[in-house]
């Protein structure tokens, strides 16, 4: 085998009241890494279509090459020669999870081409890596549901304890990147470093409704705790016309809508996919009226995370 | 009908990380309610046993009465005359849930003697009259367990959103009884108000998995995530030789151990019936080691919570 294709899906994170702690994949649309060996020893990237030349073609910097080396050494592999063409099909600094996407699916290639001498869950850290190169932290709630599927719980990251929890069949994604950017360090450097008591308590209810509402079916439950005392409140502000977007997914069959990741995406959860894209639409007109153009997006929720597209 | 007893169990709140939002019913011991129609209008207290004589026997300062006339008023009914005995079968201020227990088998007793106007769900605000009366505060997470059963959420508090979720037959709780006394509101007044937003990720990290662990019968997910990093470390230096009890449960079988209520009672939970009495005959030997004495509850989950022992 010398030549890979591997697709990694856009994931929402956080989910409403899940800060750092949930996350769920979409269908499409996702990054995809073609990866193939060479006769030179090292790795170049030879091409990347997508990103309005805005990501670092220095192999070390990139987060697709850069967890491809953190593997190769963690296998003591040294006498290699690949090259790579990363194609972005989702906005950097979307809230989509698009570095996320990109590391995901390069560590699978790599895996792949090299025979899977590690699992999917094995492959986690060396993707977070890619979080780390990107963002300068190693978060898992786009990496995880991108790489593994479903909708992730990350239990603690020290030591890291991640899981999945089922979801109901008829629950659908609507995804909107309105066209303006949020860099992701400034939208974690405004969060508050205390919360209220009340707060926290507030939030945790809120979790505990998520999970069993998600794992029982209960679409009310789903959307009675799809609520965000901490993060919504402070990061919406980044976000033009959010309250009224989120009013315009609720009021037209939302179950529930937040900020997707650390934003500007927005993303809503509905029963069905008929509401999904009736929230969808709403959401996106709402923005058109103040001006601002969007990209919709409609997806059940990934069960299958990354795959490989072709050998 | 002119005479009712009615039994309301004791419960665990709190659960490790679920402050103020997860409690679940024991078997055994419980608060017994007699009820009796008599002649002379209003209400009295004809006995208190078990209490050493401290619970007030002023109608409306006691917590039993209280919450029945609370009743009384709302179903506006005036012309009554009844007689009530209340069988303490716990220690007061045990953080075995001791006021929840009294309120709702006074509430359950009142409702079953008037026929039953109200349900179940419909009575736990005035059991939460209960808990006001008793400590100043209208908790849900001993009352709801001892009046509905099961492991119990409460998502919300305004507006009240309560529901249970299911839990594995295996699981048993064991209890255990220090006998030092700890004032509720001085185990609420050393916390403190602000909580950082890495311990609040934390504790809704180990919330998602406990609830996910109960419903997923997942006993590994569910002893990973008996984890409380924010009311624990307060409340437990309160309690001698909290970490070596806590210590002495885990090496001995359990899942985990925390404190239950707001203590000095301590509970485990452990999977099956054996390692629960392992867990406890430990964490009494170490109590003992400290010159103190305890009591052991040992229990399933109570799945039905309070109940009318006869007409």
């Amino acid at each position: 085998m010398n030549s890979i294709k591997a697709f990694a899906p856009a994931t929402v994170a956080n989910v409403a009241c899940g800060f750092d702690i949930f996350g769920f994949a979409i269908e499409e649309p996702g990054d995809v890494v073609e990866l193939r060996r060479r006769d030179e020893p090292g790795i170049v990237i030879t091409n990347i279509t997508g990103d309005e030349g805005r990501l670092p073609r220095n192999p070390e910097k990139n987060s697709v090459t850069g967890v491809m080396l953190h593997l190769l050494k963690h296998l003591d592999i040294k006498d290699f020669g690949y090259e790579v063409i990363l194609h972005k099909n989702m906005p950097l600094g979307s809230g989509m999870g698009s570095s996320a996407a990109s590391a995901v699916a390069g560590v699978v290639a790599m895996n792949e081409l090299l025979g899977n001498p590690l699992t999917r869950q094995e492959l986690l850290p060396f993707a977070m890596e890619g979080e780390r190169i990107a963002s300068g932290s190693a978060h898992a709630d786009n990496v995880g549901p991108s790489l593994l599927g479903g909708f992730v719980v990350i239990r603690s990251y020290h030591p890291l304890d991640i899981f999945t929890i089922p979801v109901p069949d008829d629950l659908y994604c609507t995804l909107v990147h309105p066209d303006i950017e949020i860099n992701t360090k400034d939208a974690r450097y405004i969060l508050r470093n205390e919360v209220s008591l009340k707060n926290t308590i507030a939030q945790m209810g809120n979790v505990a409704g998520l999970v069993a509402g998600l794992m029982k079916a209960d679409y009310d439950l789903i959307s009675r705790s799809m609520v965000d005392v901490i993060i919504e409140p402070v990061r919406s502000i980044l976000i033009p016309e959010f309250k009224e977007v989120k009013t315009a997914a609720i009021s037209n069959g939302a179950l529930g809508c937040s900020i997707s990741g650390s934003g500007p995406s927005m993303f809503a959860l509905s029963r069905g996919r008929d509401n999904a894209i009736a929230a969808g639409q709403a959401m996106q007109a709402r923005f058109a009226e103040a001006g601002i153009d969007s990209a919709l997006h409609i997806s059940g929720i990934n069960k299958g995370g990354a795959k490989i597209l072709e050998h």
